[in-house]
């Protein structure tokens, strides 16, 4: 019988991860699957993920997909994961899919969800999950920020020195920001991100929450590919995967 | 100057300590909170919570009231507590009432959240604030079983060992279900409550959910005052007190 391909959706809490990818500096979520997956079918798969996720960044929704020779059913399978796997990381469903699906290369687009807390106080039960900012922000310019990042453009001002050199183009279908509470929820949602680009966006937006630049500065700023003319970036730990779409 | 009354509203992520009071076991919240005084006003206070939260337990709005005499405006005091506690515990709102006021023997009533996570798979990111049940509940029927707690009632069955002895007696004002996304929320607001005792409660209605009980039959369990014939004692870890209503 020719390997079955399967799909899998996963949830995780990032913090005690170097990130998705497999590495030396520390444990990849990658890496505690490909080890699940051994000890209980003891075949060494490739577990290829939707994209990385950054050091410290959590998934609602991470897909990953991988080929699997041996003959387990899809539930038993995603039972005896989180068994395996430490409390940081679930399976949520595991389906057999066509050949053909890749977790990367299929995915049509990635919704990511950055939560910032926007009160005088911090909140104990959301610090894993959300960036404090206790200074006023206002809510109305940073929503119309938002939308400026909507469509093709060249991202070289919101990427990282190491990415500067290739393409920084990449396509955003929907960009906006929501009014959760006492939390804001930037959702960026595209076809393609560049390391670290959603957090520069959300730093860069928050510095016009504060007055600190214009929600017109965007386009000029799109246009300038100045790292240094774009805001700071905000930590990984207020960011998550929310979803991948085929 | 006499001594100002201030009352505090907190939030705390209880995991890492024995419960709201100062106990020889363990760390409170109320010892870190007096602690946190005593360092930034040079005072030894009491302060008192709305009632004792337990082991494990988290609070969004734990109400804590104590007389301090040193002339500190309340903002100055919530940003000093919070720059010297662990991120697990912050103070939301701090305010000067009036010398009547206690946190305790004001409250009316004190609204209770118990989170069940019903999902196949777990969820890492709520882990720490829901009690995961995997197995199919009938909703409806848990609703039901609900209700029949409302109202005043001898809650013997509903009481550990050590509170059997005195009365129990305890009034619900209202006791709902509500569904959220994965998540049932098990809301009991009451004027008091025993030590466990919302968990206990969450237990039987889990058992009627998952049909080993009707709920019809909680109102003959409320009469018996048989703690073995009531359900299971759920985890700490799903309990949130949510509010305090003075």
């Amino acid at each position: 019988m020719p390997p079955r391909n399967l799909k899998l959706v996963l949830e995780y809490d990032g913090s005690a991860y170097v990130g998705w990818e497999r590495q030396k500096n520390g444990v990849g979520i990658q890496e505690v699957l490909e080890e699940a997956v051994l000890s209980i079918c003891g075949e060494r798969v490739v577990v290829e993920g939707s994209g990385r996720t950054d050091a410290g960044v959590h998934a609602l929704g991470q897909v990953a997909s991988f080929a699997l020779e041996k003959d387990i059913h899809p539930n038993k399978l995603r039972l005896a994961i989180n068994a395996v796997t430490p409390a940081d990381i679930a399976v949520r469903t595991v389906e057999v899919v066509p050949a053909e699906f890749h977790a990367r290369r299929s995915a049509r687009s990635k919704l990511y969800r950055y939560t910032v807390l926007n009160a005088r106080s911090p909140r104990p039960l959301l610090r894993f999950t959300s960036y404090h900012v206790p200074r006023a922000l206002d809510v109305e310019v940073m929503a119309a920020a938002m939308t400026a990042f909507e469509g093709t453009h060249d991202f070289t001002a919101f990427a990282r020195e190491a990415d500067r050199k290739k393409s920084c183009v990449r396509t955003i279908l929907e960009a906006r920001l929501r009014v959760n509470d006492d939390c804001l929820d930037f959702e960026v949602e595209g076809t393609g991100f560049l390391y670290n680009m959603v957090r520069i966006i959300v730093g860069t937006v928050i510095e016009v929450g504060v007055g600190r630049r214009d929600a017109a500065s965007i386009n000029a700023l799109l246009e300038s590919g100045s790292r240094t003319r774009a805001g700071y970036t905000v930590p990984a730990h207020g960011l998550a995967l929310v979803e991948v779409r085929y």
